[in-house]
């Protein structure tokens, strides 16, 4: 691997203000170890980089690196069953006494040791990567016990090891009530959700505090509690809200000056107004939507009136969205919240990034970290428009180039 | 590559009738050349195959290769400019007015010759077979003139003769009334489409005649004379119905024996009856169906009373339904249409296989073509519940075995 080199002969989409995508047609980077050092228009490279090795990309088109921002890839077993049964005509009582829903996600993900959750989640990982994600989240939430959550976060540490691919840990204890706590969410908060979260945190698992606000899991009061162990540890919050209704989690979440707020199919005006007001991030899960058959839409007009930052996400996980794959996530976005192709690639660069508390990428600039992704399409457009197409050429990951074979 | 061999240690999708997906566990198929002569049980293995060389599987599902049955994958340009165009406000006429629509597609396709088609294609081509597919019509319909309608099922046939997959060609010169007929239908089918059919005839390009029977493109009146020449050449076959508006197309299809009747969603339960009578498959498309946000679902429980057999397709098109996943295909009809993932399975297997006249396909069964896939997944299921995931661990096409690098 060379420490210096230069990507001429490219189209970037750096994501910068001004031009559409921030494009600059016969570009070049400069990259110097880990970071982009210069990029612009190939004729005007400095003097100081002419002189580095340089990579042709005959024309490719380069983006910011892939930022997969909500992922639940961390799990044991699968849900193909429980999908078989319901499209056989099973009721979600049948399903459920024959062991599904997210419980059957949780007594395999308890019964399942560390090697295995990292075994189980890398063919996930690596269909992401294949597609040019560079830096992906990862969340814990379907241990709902102390040791569970934390092999869930070590799993997802571990991956980040195994992997070229920076990985952000989310602690999700409150992502449902397990059976043993029944009718007493508040006790499992404090007996278990609570202790392990400062255990994790005493442990480095942690990067971010979640939560799921809903009629099903937990309430706004309930999360504040969460969120002010999460303040006196100083970890940045981030909360599931407004997917099923209306429960009033992005307010909270807005008011705790959340990384992200995601799903939000049932947010309001207000609840945008909020958002924007403490710059979080409205995740959009497309892949949920669509496998749930949503027809609830997200109030698209609303986060653009009021400047909401709109990311896109696979959400990954067994139940409601068994997705793997962040170009069709793109797709989904246009076609099924009509966002346009720039908003969709801002979606999983700049304003992923952003999701995750990330400043040093996202966008193609001097200074940012050189993860990139080299495109065998003309127009970034093209991302959006193909459905079930990996057009990638190459990923740079932290200035290290790896051509596709 | 070995002349005989066995596959053991497999998990067989046979798609047998009997048990669900006719599931032999512990399986395994006995391959001479391009033929299989024999599968079922591996204790069960007769002694005359027992010498032969094994390829144990360690367990992978072993399925029919699948059968994309209803594709555009030749074509010139992309519409990820008009995609674009859309989602950013453009009224119909004014992506109109910037050349979009078919009108683009057909003028990037006339400016294109052999070679470029073929270039053009392969990308698509290749990335249905990564996912299995062993067998892929391809129609002609965006010349809509003599000479670039021979030329798009040239490069059909280039396509099969490049790569391991059999080809089955469709001439659709009713597709569209060309810019120059406009408003003159059967102008356009008496001067280019119908002397356009027997020439392609004549070269050895047609396996088999489509039409497209809509209000913005040809009644059931015309579609009637396009059969005609059909019937007259000996050639089978099927059409696009129903997909905007009920025009009476599929009765038209069913009464001429149709292979197919394609989309269908605005069928009716007559429909249905006419279909079951002819033997003619409904190929359901999801894909065109999610991309332009239909809402009206093809009336299942017609066919499913009826015994209207129902296959799947991508139908691979730049307009409509820019898919290149068989894969998402499978979720997409039991996301959207509520198939089961058994009839998932059946549809890009044994039904897909009857709506192309192929009837030495489709299932696993001796004297049967050795086209097969084989799975990194335990259960069929597995293949329409995950999304954007490719399990495939290897291709047999034709009794040759490719395992994926
Ligand atoms: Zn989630
Ligand atoms: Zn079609």
């Amino acid at each position: 691997m060379r420490d210096k080199y230069v990507l001429s002969g490219a189209r970037l989409a750096t994501m910068e203000p001004g031009a559409p995508y921030g494009m600059i047609e016969a570009g070049a980077v400069a990259i110097d170890r880990a970071a982009i050092v210069w990029c612009g228009p190939e004729d005007s490279l400095p003097a100081e980089y002419k002189n580095w090795p340089h990579e042709d990309l005959g024309g490719r088109l380069v983006t910011p690196g892939l930022i997969d921002c909500h992922t639940h890839i961390v799990f044991g077993g699968d849900r193909a069953g429980e999908f078989e049964m319901r499209l056989n005509g099973a009721s979600y009582e049948e399903v459920a006494k024959a062991g599904g829903g997210i419980v059957s996600t949780v007594t395999a993900t308890r019964s399942a040791d560390l090697d295995a959750l990292v075994a189980g989640a890398l063919p996930r990982l690596d269909a992401l990567l294949a597609e040019g994600v560079t830096s992906v989240e990862v969340k814990s939430g379907y241990g709902l016990d102390r040791d569970t959550e934390l092999n869930m976060l070590r799993a997802a540490r571990r991956l980040g090891e195994l992997r070229d691919v920076t990985v952000k840990t989310t602690f999700l204890g409150a992502h449902a009530v397990p059976a043993e706590y029944a009718d007493r969410a508040d006790e499992y908060l404090d007996e278990v959700c609570l202790p392990t979260l400062r255990a994790a945190y005493a442990e480095g698992l942690v990067d971010a505090v979640d939560g799921f606000c809903e009629g099903i899991a937990f309430s706004a009061e309930q999360m504040a509690r969460v969120f002010d162990v999460a303040a006196e540890l100083g970890l940045p919050v981030k909360l599931h809200a407004e997917q099923l209704s209306h429960q009033g989690g992005s307010k909270l979440a807005a008011d705790r000056g959340a990384l992200s707020v995601d799903h939000v199919e049932y947010a309001t005006e207000e609840d945008a107004r909020a958002m924007a007001a403490s710059g979080s991030v409205a995740v959009l899960l497309p892949g949920a939507f669509y496998t749930i058959r949503e027809t609830q839409l997200p109030p698209m007009e609303h986060f653009r009136a009021h400047g909401v930052p709109i990311a896109l996400a696979t959400d990954c996980n067994p139940g409601s969205s068994p997705l793997t794959s962040l170009l069709l996530t793109l797709n989904m976005g246009c076609t099924l919240f009509r966002l346009t192709p720039e908003e969709a690639l801002a979606g999983v660069t700049t304003h992923a990034a952003r999701a995750l508390g990330l400043s040093d990428r996202g966008r193609i600039a001097p200074g940012l970290r050189a993860d990139l992704v080299v495109w065998d399409v003309a127009r970034p457009a093209e991302l959006a428009y193909r459905i079930g197409f990996n057009p990638l050429h190459a990923r740079v990951i932290g200035g290290k180039l790896e051509v596709r074979t």
